[in-house]
């Protein structure tokens, strides 16, 4: 049974999103649809006014649950049926599917329906899912659109960097708001990921942002960045805070360790978050080792603070020129981190 | 396995409790006691820093975990020896022992260590039980405290009137800094509750706290009130709202139910709480559905702005001489609800 982003960011109240002043949450289209239902959203008033959320939203197209959760699938031209991993129930979602719901819901970004590849993946079966969503961006460009709502292409290609760049190009003909690149954080080694995005962004269009799909962690998302990446989603900062473990500066830790049982100092030391303003890790360990909710949210909140206070120094690096030298001191402080972890295990 | 109050009120952050404006949060000698220990709360700097909370702090004695979740358990002139719910491991509670706990917790208002008979309850048993409370309210009285660190009392004595008057005369003889009434609410039917109270307030000091233990329900609390009492710990309202339901001026409600599946009416009408301000039924609704932490969230804060507000208003009413109006309006409207439930009852 799959659990996803059900219109909201787990544990996070909408008032709690602004003061962290994150600008664009991800809705995800499938789950939605399922549970409960866009119909219903859209008699609601639409997601924003369901959730709360004065800012943007960006919805996925379901593609990437479609192909990842649902069992006894059967792709055509048109889209793919298959076996609702809620109830079992059969049901069909396509690029016509896809943009309706979208609609419905309102989002302010809705994503192409396309067919992501897993890894590994051969060449012949990556240029199939190539010209898959090609056929069906095309259709999703001619659908209608929510008053406003941008509608982003999204490439893929697997490993093959010809078959991304002929997947960029092509979509770039047809035209869209922006760009995703599609088909990497799929459980390809990291230096794939680098890899597949470096044989995409060159040939998305300048002027309209790139979007790197699923990814990812902080380093990672500073590689992108330089790659020329401008947006991101991930449910790292959420589902390693739910798993207790806090992402920091300088790598990330269980504060469940018993190492932490007598720790007065925050999760991370200078942070200005409420979680490290207020509490230590001695009580915050204590809260999830007895599974109380505010364990959670307090490591949420700082993950997502470490996040947000990240993408901020990344636009001012870039702003004032010195984005390669922040680049280099990532790079730097990862390979410390990498060294401590391993050294932390060890003691353990 | 029991889990207790663990150094928060379930699902709440301090800061949302100081919104609310409580005054008093109660945390559960026992359970913290077991995890994670009393010690390392002290060297943490005490429980008041340990959960970043300013206000007053109240902490039981255990004595009702003890007889109450411990099996095996052997009783005796210094105490109770019972085997851990928690880990099976031995364990020794008695008054000295409570008493030890409380004082490196450092909270604000200690509780006695008592017997808390069940219900039903022979005299003879309720009579020794009296007796027992009686001898280790004494050993407590003599401990050595926190600094600033009250010490109340707790009447037993079950449903036997002249045990209850008996009891609360001894304790006021040994002299506390506020008086509990124990040992209600503990399965009997709710009239008994309400005799219990009215057996036991008249005969305790006028001019101390009367702390009614375990109650309650919003209505209970006005009857309560009416008879003396002065001070309530519950868990009703972070309960009720981990199942769902809400608690309202007109009766408590499963938001769960498909009837309010498309309802954009906040949890209530009227009602200024964050929850009510900017979330339908219908949204709430969903994330229970969906186990989304923000649900049980929006309820639990929802529940406790309605019993903050009650209390305010019986105070307001107290001042101003009204509260026979304001009791004789709970009691017309909790019929009212009786009849309204039965109502939704039979349309589901």
């Amino acid at each position: 049974m799959p659990v996803g982003t059900q219109a909201t960011v787990k544990a996070m109240s909408p008032a709690e999103l602004l003061e962290l002043d994150f600008h664009v949450i991800l809705a995800n289209t499938y789950h939605l649809h399922a549970r409960p239902g866009d119909a219903l959203i859209e008699r609601c008033g639409g997601l924003h006014r369901f959730m709360d959320w004065p800012r943007a939203i960006l919805t996925d197209s379901g593609g990437y649950q479609v192909f990842s959760l649902a069992k006894l699938r059967q792709v055509t031209a048109e889209g793919v049926a298959f076996q609702s991993p809620y109830d079992g129930s059969p049901t069909f979602l396509g690029p016509v599917e896809a943009m309706a719901i979208q609609r419905r819901l309102g989002s302010d970004i809705a994503m192409v329906f396309d067919e992501c590849a897993p890894y590994p993946c051969s060449r012949d079966y990556a240029c199939q899912a190539v010209e898959r969503t090609l056929s069906w961006a095309a259709v999703c460009a001619r659908q209608d659109r929510a008053p406003g709502q941008l509608v982003f292409g999204i490439v893929q290609g697997g490993v093959y960097a010809d078959l991304r760049r002929e997947c960029a190009e092509r979509l770039a003909g047809i035209g869209f708001d922006g760009y995703a690149i599609g088909g990497v954080s799929v459980g390809e080694p990291d230096e794939l990921i680098l890899r597949g995005i470096a044989d995409t962004a060159p040939w998305l269009p300048a002027d309209r942002p790139r979007y790197l799909m699923g990814v990812g962690l902080l380093p990672q998302m500073a590689e992108a960045v330089a790659l020329g990446v401008d947006m991101f989603d991930c449910v790292m900062p959420t589902r390693y805070a739910r798993n207790g473990a806090a992402l920091t500066r300088r790598g990330r830790y269980p504060v469940r360790a018993a190492r932490y049982a007598e720790d007065l100092r925050p999760i991370e030391e200078g942070c200005g978050c409420y979680a490290c303003r207020r509490f230590s890790r001695a009580y915050i360990r204590h809260l999830l080792n007895v599974d109380e909710i505010l364990g959670v949210r307090l490591v949420t909140m700082h993950n997502l603070f470490r996040y947000a206070e990240y993408l901020r120094e990344m636009r001012a690096a870039i702003a004032e020129g010195t984005f390669g030298a922040f680049l280099a001191r990532v790079r730097a402080d990862y390979r410390v981190i990498h060294e401590e972890h391993a050294e932390h295990e060890g003691k353990e």
